[in-house]
């Protein structure tokens, strides 16, 4: 670790202590998992800070004298405004989003009692984790022998398992969410759409994240998916999330980091029309 | 469907709907992702039902007429006592965890404010959710390729990602278990041990369902690790869950289905000492 980047985490740690903000510990250099979490932050206007820091992240988030028992085991890593840490994304997700309004409901909510709330909160993370799986299986495709291998040692059998993963699991996954957004009621005379209530929820933040990483990764076959008019809601959401001003000024602002060696890659050759 | 499935399906909802029990719905004939949802039941002593029709599983579980609004897209899925669906393991886990006394408090605490519990139980999903990734993993090495061909047709693939899973990804999640109970000061002086606090969580139930897994499809590298002796209190832990009278009377009665083509499958050649 560099002087400087030393510098930069005390301050950041500084400025952490000061604020009691949240704080991301994750890889620099790819939106990765944390992407979720940051998108939960810059959507609702939540003030958090990031420890970037590729050098110490495995010690620093996987440390028991650090994160406190028990420990975690893979970044992201999220340490709270209380000091207390969490890992696992979908954790993460799931802790965040009923604090932030982001499961199906407002946060000042009064008509629904708790039994209700905690419901929609599981159907978010329901709906979180289908798209989280549709993440895993990007990720499978490159890195389908193992992950401790480099893509150049597995690309064979990467190229084998992109082809299920373009003919069959990529159009399973848009077509689930076409149906949950089909039959959303709240979505009718062409509101939203959202995947759940009328409200922007985690969930939706995330399949926009997805498909905007797909478009990065498999840009001949999305297209051909959405110019095949099956998923119209779907990529029609992935447009509304994009145009939310807080999602819009995210997107250009340099906290957002582009995509290059994370989960979604692009290889030219795993990609085709189908 | 033949005539007796059907029948036995009204059977079991009929009954449902008298005893206003959890009913799961998942394959049969294999323990599945829907043997984390057992084991919790099974050791809370929480009725329960099971409606398992490989004919009709995918249409039942996903139909947003069944299952209501959002529907689901893999099961297990789990129908609550008020006729409500939910879906993905893990949040059926997390959702079940706390209000059956699995989250590292119990169901009665009174000392703990909500702030407290809604961190352990985030604790408890955290760890759950890590013993699931070894799940994956293990399902990975097997259908590598796609989860939409048969092993047959992707054995080559399989033998080569059984390698680096037998050596560095099996180990690392065994070290991981073992840091998480060494440091958990609930099990000093030889207490427990157990994965948080110093109650069971279902965080337990399924480390253990885990590691029966792997004693099944890979019993020559897990004989071995065990004898290397650097994972002591992860085989203690699975010694002490299978002997909690629950669980053991669980495991000998005919709900308990035996492992065979699931995730948990012994392909020999996938099998090594390293």
């Amino acid at each position: 670790m560099s002087t400087r980047e030393v510098e930069n985490t005390e301050e950041r740690l500084g400025k952490r202590q000061k604020t009691g903000s949240y704080v991301i510990h994750y890889w620099d250099g790819v939106p990765g998992r944390a992407e979720y979490i940051r998108l939960i932050f810059e959507y609702t206007g939540t003030p958090y800070d990031e420890v970037k820091d590729n050098a110490t992240l495995m010690t620093r988030v996987c440390d028991p004298g650090t994160v406190g028992i028990p420990p975690n085991l893979w970044p992201p890593a999220l340490e709270l405004p209380n000091g207390k840490w969490l890992g696992q994304t979908g954790v993460l997700v799931n802790y965040l989003s009923p604090k932030l309004g982001l499961a199906g409901y407002a946060k000042d909510d009064t008509d629904l009692d708790e039994d209700e709330k905690a419901y929609l909160s599981a159907k978010n993370a329901q709906l979180f984790f289908t798209v989280l799986d549709l993440f895993d299986e990007v990720h499978k495709v490159h890195h389908v022998v193992s992950s401790e291998l480099y893509y150049e040692d597995q690309k064979a059998e990467a190229l084998r398992a992109a082809e299920p993963f373009r003919a069959f699991r990529l159009p399973k996954y848009l077509q689930h969410f076409q149906s949950v957004l089909e039959t959303n009621p709240a979505n009718k005379d062409g509101k939203g759409p959202f995947l759940l209530s009328n409200l922007t929820t985690a969930a939706d933040l995330a399949l926009f994240h997805n498909l905007t990483g797909l478009e990065f990764s498999y840009p001949k076959r999305l297209k051909n998916l959405q110019e095949s008019g099956k998923y119209e809601l779907v990529f029609k959401l992935q447009e509304r999330v994009q145009n939310e001003p807080k999602i819009a000024e995210y997107m250009k602002s340099n906290r957002r980091q582009q995509f290059s060696f994370g989960i979604f890659r692009n290889f030219p050759e795993l990609d085709n029309e189908e």
